[in-house]
């Protein structure tokens, strides 16, 4: 029985989008249409020839519209194995009528929760009769299609369906309804018993486009998914003016940039390159054309084929120097007219807008899988004040200090652990990411700021009269020796070791001003 | 209406546990049982008297079973709001009972699919009646209980139920509907459809004991999720034999340590040595003890509060080696008498029991959520074989240049990106992990190998005549020569430059052997 010819249809929905000209599509082939309360009220304002549910149950819609279609007559009409002699005798004797095609869609339940609406009008908003109806139509596919898209209609217009099309109709209309249940068991969970961990977590997917040509190398196979919901802004919904679509790692790259670039949302003019999901250069300036000369200065090397981000609306003279070297991706909150033209020459370059830039103390929850299982955790929107800072050190820092601190601690929290960031004058000086111990960091950031003042023909190295941002603690004293020995006059770090006293020691011996955050900024 | 008590309980289970005790003691308190099928068989079978459920429709089980409580007088029964004059007026005209308790457990169908049963009978397990159930009893939480977990029964047993069960019991219901249908919909769109990357995608996972003391960073909180399904073995898995909770770095480095080790599953005694979710030191040797020195050595300064893992069961000399200075989590597959005495003094070490390592080559996704959505992708399952290798310079490699490239290779496919690794007689010389550029990541290698030297007193590093192995192609000769400079005389990399000539050309003109392997191993 691979084609079926639709005789009976049952139409049942929620979002009426598209419903009338189908219902008139499957009439004109001699479907008879069976319809409930809103929809059969919507046909017959067509002019449709329309039988009620409840003819076909005896039973009268009840309960304010709560129990309509829950009846053996529906759901025997649904689920009876056509061809199968017991099935097809119960059918003759309870005189039900077997139904071909079922279009339904659901409340409007993640509607009703995102527009603040209250308890008693959330919980009517879950959806009885028509998951139900999906989920026997669904299971029955050898016989019954069913519809839960609009966008399938065309397919069943013509009054009949295949059994391809039907199994395809039953995968969608299950995921629809574990998508359904997800968002409802969430709520429950998380807005009604207010639990950030619930016992059971579910996540409903919905794939942004094609599948992703390859993953993090050629090998792999991948894809991007968004929330099904109502979903946060992010690089999955930035506009992509030109370019080739993005890979799997100028997504990761993308995202690293955006996340960074986003805690420089209220401050001035500000530039990011990433390379490998690290910053390889940051800073911020008057304007963004003389940010991006200071932040790709950082590492000429590491910035070709960066993905770059910016905190405000791209502009001639940034452009201009961005397109200098090859570059993957720019990240943007907008582009204004020069801009565009001027990248519109570069084909392969990648222009994302953004719009306003997500607020980086938002809440939120981050996952990633392991063997075996998944780590779940609040994003880290720990956002620094000046006021929680604590001077550990006889001499206390300056202004400029401060500003250099700050900065310096802001793109640490995004370098990847073990982290060493040194800054002066808004603008990175060295970067350590990575290392398996604090001590190579602070070498390596000191030793790429010496290749950077070569390279740039500078007098000496940024790193002198900077400030040094520790993601972590020192756990002795030789890594903040070794920033001493570059050059650094201050000091940001979380503090909290056993041997504080020693760094502290260490600190007011070289004549530093050394502050203490109490929060820590791991990040692998 | 907070009290509930309960006058007629509506119990249908496919999993029999505990059901009839449930119903005794409910019958004990005069509790009417209605039942369904197999359930009202075992409850009569116990002595005990049963409504039929059709007793209550008036319509007879039909259809295999696959229609029998879809009806009116059941869902009347448990969607009807108390107190509100209109339903209960339907109540009474319709002769609906009101139901105060429904313990429903759903047709195993994630076990039918795991049991590898055929497609009837996959789809026959598509609980239709059930979930119906579940759904309307949980909407009506303000007056219905919904039990769906034995584990619960002891709650209801007394009789009564107050609203904060109700509406726990509510959630708990939707998550196991959601948890349902979404094993369903990845049935449908992998295996029937086998959809890769369907269009939506759903995760139904379930937390791992307690939500974890904190996330990455203390001011973040984290919780550990299996799979709800049949789940793969992992760190999540493991049986901790001693030591405190994992915490969530924990958690992600020892996952890391599981799936380097597990590379060498087949291979001789081999223990890797992790920090930040980077290995610091691998080696391969006859002994575990003898391969824990070489790891050791590799990197001593950042082997303290490390986590190891190993290959073989864990014997008394290598447990010795490795109380010898702090360490934060050892994983084997098993540990010896010996082995688990010795750590059970060290109280706070965490000791995980694997079993046998899993296969680095199974199938399997990975994903990470990023801003606005998710990263998935197929697992880095490549393995690379000897045949694979392709030998582009004039020099061939010998025999032990070739093993150590080899075991340099599968090194680097768990270093971050960017990743260059030396490797000498089966144990690594220098890891150069995470940096923006791939000069720098040499640079880092070779100088962390001095290093080592150094502090172990050798007459030189153990690049000297070492292999190196770089996880993505070298896009200029610049870092093969730091790979020359710091003693190799064997390279490994992917290849596909377009520099490729000038790269093998400086090799040749440096008397090296090189090999591409035609795979790349990015990883962030």
């Amino acid at each position: 029985m691979d084609q079926v010819s639709i005789k009976r249809a049952l139409l049942s929905v929620s979002d009426k989008t598209g419903i009338v000209e189908l219902a008139q599509a499957l009439a004109a082939q001699g479907v008879e249409l069976v319809s409930t309360g809103g929809t059969a009220q919507a046909l017959r304002a067509a002019g449709l020839e329309v039988r009620d549910i409840s003819d076909l149950t005896g039973f009268p819609e009840m309960m304010d519209g709560r129990v309509k279609t829950l009846h053996p007559n529906v759901h025997g009409g649904l689920l009876a194995i056509r061809g199968n002699a017991d099935h097809e005798a119960s059918m003759a004797e309870h005189a039900i009528a077997p139904i071909d095609l079922v279009v339904v869609n659901l409340y409007p339940f993640a509607e009703t929760v995102a527009r603040g609406a209250d308890r008693d009008t959330i919980i009517e908003n879950i959806d009885i009769g028509g998951p139900s109806m999906v989920r026997s139509a669904a299971k029955n596919h050898e016989s019954v299609a069913i519809v839960t898209d609009p966008a399938d209609y065309p397919l069943v217009s013509g009054g009949t369906t295949t059994l391809a099309q039907r199994r395809k109709f039953a995968a969608k209309a299950y995921a629809a309804t574990a998508t359904y249940d997800s968002m409802i068991a969430s709520w429950f969970a998380m807005a009604d018993q207010g639990e950030a961990f619930p016992e059971t977590l579910h996540l409903a997917l919905r794939r942004g486009g094609e599948p992703l040509r390859y993953g993090e190398n050629p090998h792999q196979s991948a894809a991007f998914y968004a929330h099904a919901g109502p979903t946060a802004r992010g690089i999955g919904q930035a506009e992509q003016l030109q370019g080739k679509a993005l890979s799997y790692n100028n997504y990761n790259d993308a995202d690293a940039a955006l996340e960074l670039i986003s805690e420089f949302r209220d401050g001035p003019p500000t530039v990011v390159i990433v390379k490998h999901a690290n910053p390889c250069g940051v800073a911020s300036a008057d304007t963004l054309a003389e940010a991006y000369a200071a932040a790709f200065a950082c590492d000429t090397v590491s910035a070709f084929g960066g993905i770059i981000a910016v905190n405000r609306p791209l502009d001639r003279a940034t452009a201009e120097a961005i397109t200098g070297i090859f570059t993957e991706v720019v990240v943007a909150p907008d582009a204004d007219a020069d801009a565009r033209a001027l990248f519109a020459a570069k084909k392969n370059l990648r222009l994302l807008l953004t719009g306003d830039l997500p607020n980086p103390a938002r809440p939120g929850m981050t996952a990633k899988s392991i063997t075996g299982g998944w780590l779940v955790q609040g994003r880290d929107n720990g956002i620094l004040t000046r006021d929680a800072l604590k001077v550990v050190t006889k001499r206390q820092p300056t202004e400029q200090e401060l500003a250099d601190c700050l900065f310096a601690w802001t793109v640490a929290k995004h370098v990847k652990s073990n982290a060493i960031v040194y800054a002066s004058g808004g603008s990175t000086a060295g970067i350590g990411a990575g290392q398996m111990n604090r001590l190579e960091s602070a070498r390596i950031a000191a030793w790429k700021a010496r290749d950077a003042a070569e390279k740039a023909g500078w007098a000496q190295p940024r790193t002198i009269g900077s400030a040094v941002a520790s993601d972590a603690f020192f756990p002795f004293a030789d890594g903040l020796l070794a920033a001493v020995e570059a050059g650094a006059t201050a000091v940001i770090q979380p503090g909290g070791s056993i041997r504080d006293e020693d760094v502290i020691a260490a600190a007011d011996e070289a004549g530093l001003a050394m502050v203490f955050t109490g929060m820590r900024h791991f990040r692998h």
